[in-house]
C-alpha cells in the first residue's frame, strides 16, 4: 500500500541488490519507480506495485530521489549520462560499489549538471535490506542527506558520515578488512586447537571474546594516534615483538599456516627499526599509512 | 595477613610477572614462599610477609604448591633440575611463556619424576594480576587443576582447556593472533581515514563496533567446520574475493599499507583456486590449516 505522505522515490538498477531496496521501499509505502536496462528485471516489482519507467530521464523524474545501484561507476556514468537525461534539480544517492576517488570524481560530475549527490555503501547482503541489520553508509553534503534520511530508513540502519564524498567508500573499505582480520585471526587460532583435537566450536566462544574484549580498547588507543604520543603504559613495542616471534614458532612447530603471524610480526619489527620499540602498539600507525614498497 | 585455611604456596622466578603473582597470594592471605636466582628481588615481598626459601628444594618443599614463572623452559628445566631438587610428590604449575612441545615435553619430564604438573599461560600484563581482568588458562590432569583452582583464584580469571599440556600454550598464540589482527585492522582502517581528515577517535567507534559483531558469527561459522560442509548462506568466496580486490585497490589509491588486504586476498584467492569459490568463508580453515609453502 503506497502512504502518500512518503517520498516518492526512484530506484535505477535492478540487479540483486536494486530489486532488494526497491523492494524495501514498496514494503515501506513509497510510490516506488524502476528502471533497468533488462526491462523484465522490474516484472516481479511491478506486480508488487512498482511503476516502470520507459528511460531514464522518465525514472529520474518521477521521484524526489533516485537510488542508483548498479555493477560500478562506469556503468553509473554512461546511464547517467545519456542525452534524454536531465540531471538539473535531481537528488541522486549512489549505492553502486566503488573507490573513494570515484565517488569524489562522480559527486563533481553530478553536481556540475545541477544533481545534489549524496555517495553510499551498502555494507549488508540483499537478503537483510529492509532490516535494521543492513548498514547503509552515507557521504556528501549534510542537508541533502538530511531531507532524505526518512526515506532512506526503509533501507536499514543509515549512517551519515560526513561532507567528503569519499567516505562512504573508506568506511566501507576499513569495515570489510576489520571483519575479514577477524574472521582470519579466528581461523587461524581454529586451524591452531585442531592440532590439537580442539573442536572450532569449543574455541569459537574464545575467540569471540578476545575479539569483543580488544574492540573494547580502540577508542582509547585512538587518543594516542590523535596526540601523536605512544608512551608504553600497557606494554612496549619490543616486548610484544618476542611474543609475536612466539606466534610464528608454535604456527611452524605444528604445522599450520604462518603468514597472518608473519605479517603481525614484520609490521611491529619495521616499527622498531624506525626507533619505536620502547613506545606502545598504536605507533604502528605509522607503518599502516606508509605505502607498501613490495 | 595469612590465612591459615588458605593453601601454602611457593613462587619460584621473582622478575615482573613473579614479583606480581607473589604479591597477589599474600595480598589474598595465602603463606607464601619464594625464592629467584638473584636473591635480592624477593627484599619487597618479603618485606610484605613472604618467606624466602635459601634453595629451590627448600622452596618446593615449604608449598603444597609451586607456580614457576621464569623467562623460558630452559631455564624452567635447568632449577629443577638442580641435584638437590626433590620433585616427587610436588605439584608444580608453570607459568612460563613457551610453546605447546615444550608444554607437553616439561609435563613427561616432571611427571616422571613424581610431580603432578600444569602447565599454563598469563594472558595479561604483571599490573592486572590479581584482578579478574587478568586471564590465566591452564591445562593438564583435570583433578590437580580442581584440587587448587581456588588459589590460582588469586591470579585473576582461571580457565581450564583441558588435560593436553599443550592447549594453555596454543590457546595464547591463538588469543594473541586475534588481539594483534583486530588492533592492525583497525590501524589500517584509522590511516585510511586519515587520508580524508578523519580522527582516530572519530573512526574508532566504527571499528569496534564491526569487531564486536563479527565477534558474535564465530559460533555459528564454527559449526560449519566441524560439520565440514560450507553452502553459501550470507555470500559465495567468489563475490568476497571481488571486494577484496577493491580493498586492494583502495588502499594502493590512497596511498596506506595494502599488504593486509593483499594477505586476506591471497587466501581467498588460493582457496578459490582449489575449487571452493562457490561455497562460504570458514571453508578457508584448509588453506589456514595448510603449512604455508614460502
Ligand atoms: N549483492 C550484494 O550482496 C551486494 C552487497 C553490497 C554491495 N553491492 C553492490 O551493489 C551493486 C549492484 O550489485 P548487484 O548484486 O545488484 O549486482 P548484479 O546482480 O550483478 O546487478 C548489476 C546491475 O547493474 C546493471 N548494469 C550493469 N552495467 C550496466 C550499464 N552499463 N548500464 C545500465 N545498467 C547496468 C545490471 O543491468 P542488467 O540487468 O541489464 O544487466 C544490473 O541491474 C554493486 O556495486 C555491488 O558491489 C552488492
Ligand atoms: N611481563 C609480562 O608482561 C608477561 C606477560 C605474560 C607472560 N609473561 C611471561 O612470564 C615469564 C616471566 O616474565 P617476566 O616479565 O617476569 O620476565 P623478567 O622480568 O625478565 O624475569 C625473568 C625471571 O626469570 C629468571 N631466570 C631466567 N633465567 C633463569 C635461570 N636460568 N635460572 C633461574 N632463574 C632464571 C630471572 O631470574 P634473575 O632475577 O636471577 O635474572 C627472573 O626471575 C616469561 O615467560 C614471560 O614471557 C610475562
Amino acid at each position: 500500500m503506497t502512504n502518500e505522505t512518503a517520498t516518492p522515490v526512484t530506484v535505477i538498477g535492478l540487479g540483486l541488490m536494486g530489486q532488494a531496496l526497491a523492494g524495501a521501499f514498496l514494503k515501506a509505502g513509497h510510490r516506488t519507480t524502476v528502471w533497468n536496462r533488462t526491462a523484465s528485471k522490474a516484472d516481479r516489482l511491478v506486480a508488487q506495485g512498482a511503476r516502470p519507467a520507459p528511460t531514464v530521464g522518465d525514472a529520474i523524474e518521477a521521484g524526489s530521489l533516485t537510488i542508483i545501484c548498479v555493477t560500478d561507476y562506469e556503468a553509473v556514468r554512461e546511464l547517467l549520462g545519456a542525452k534524454d537525461v536531465d540531471l538539473d534539480g535531481a537528488t541522486l544517492i549512489n549505492l553502486t560499489s566503488g573507490d573513494s576517488a570515484q565517488a569524489r570524481a562522480t559527486a563533481r560530475w553530478a553536481e556540475q549538471r545541477g544533481a545534489r549527490y549524496l555517495d553510499g555503501a551498502v555494507m549488508a547482503i540483499p537478503a537483510t535490506i529492509g532490516t535494521a541489520e543492513a548498514e547503509i553508509l552515507q557521504s556528501g553534503p549534510e542537508a541533502d542527506f538530511e531531507a532524505h534520511k526518512s526515506a532512506l530508513a526503509a533501507l536499514g540502519t543509515v549512517t551519515y558520515l560526513g561532507a567528503d564524498h569519499g567516505l562512504a567508500s573508506l568506511y566501507d573499505v576499513a569495515g570489510l578488512t576489520m571483519m575479514w582480520s577477524v574472521l582470519n585471526a579466528w581461523l587461524h587460532g581454529t586451524a591452531l586447537l585442531r592440532t590439537a583435537g580442539v573442536d572450532a566450536v569449543t574455541y569459537a566462544p574464545f575467540a569471540r571474546q578476545i575479539a569483543a574484549g580488544v574492540a573494547e580498547w580502540l577508542p582509547g588507543y585512538a587518543e594516542q594516534i590523535d596526540s601523536g604520543s605512544f608512551p608504553a603504559e600497557v606494554s612496549a613495542l619490543e616486548t610484544d615483538a618476542r611474543a609475536m616471534a612466539h606466534l610464528v614458532e608454535e604456527s611452524e612447530a605444528v604445522g599450520v599456516n604462518a603468514e597472518l603471524p608473519r605479517l603481525i610480526k614484520a609490521m611491529a619489527d619495521r616499527s622498531i627499526a624506525a626507533g619505536h620499540g620502547g613506545e606502545q602498539y598504536p605507533v604502528l600507525i605509522e607503518e599502516f599509512s606508509r605505502p607498501s614498497t613490495d
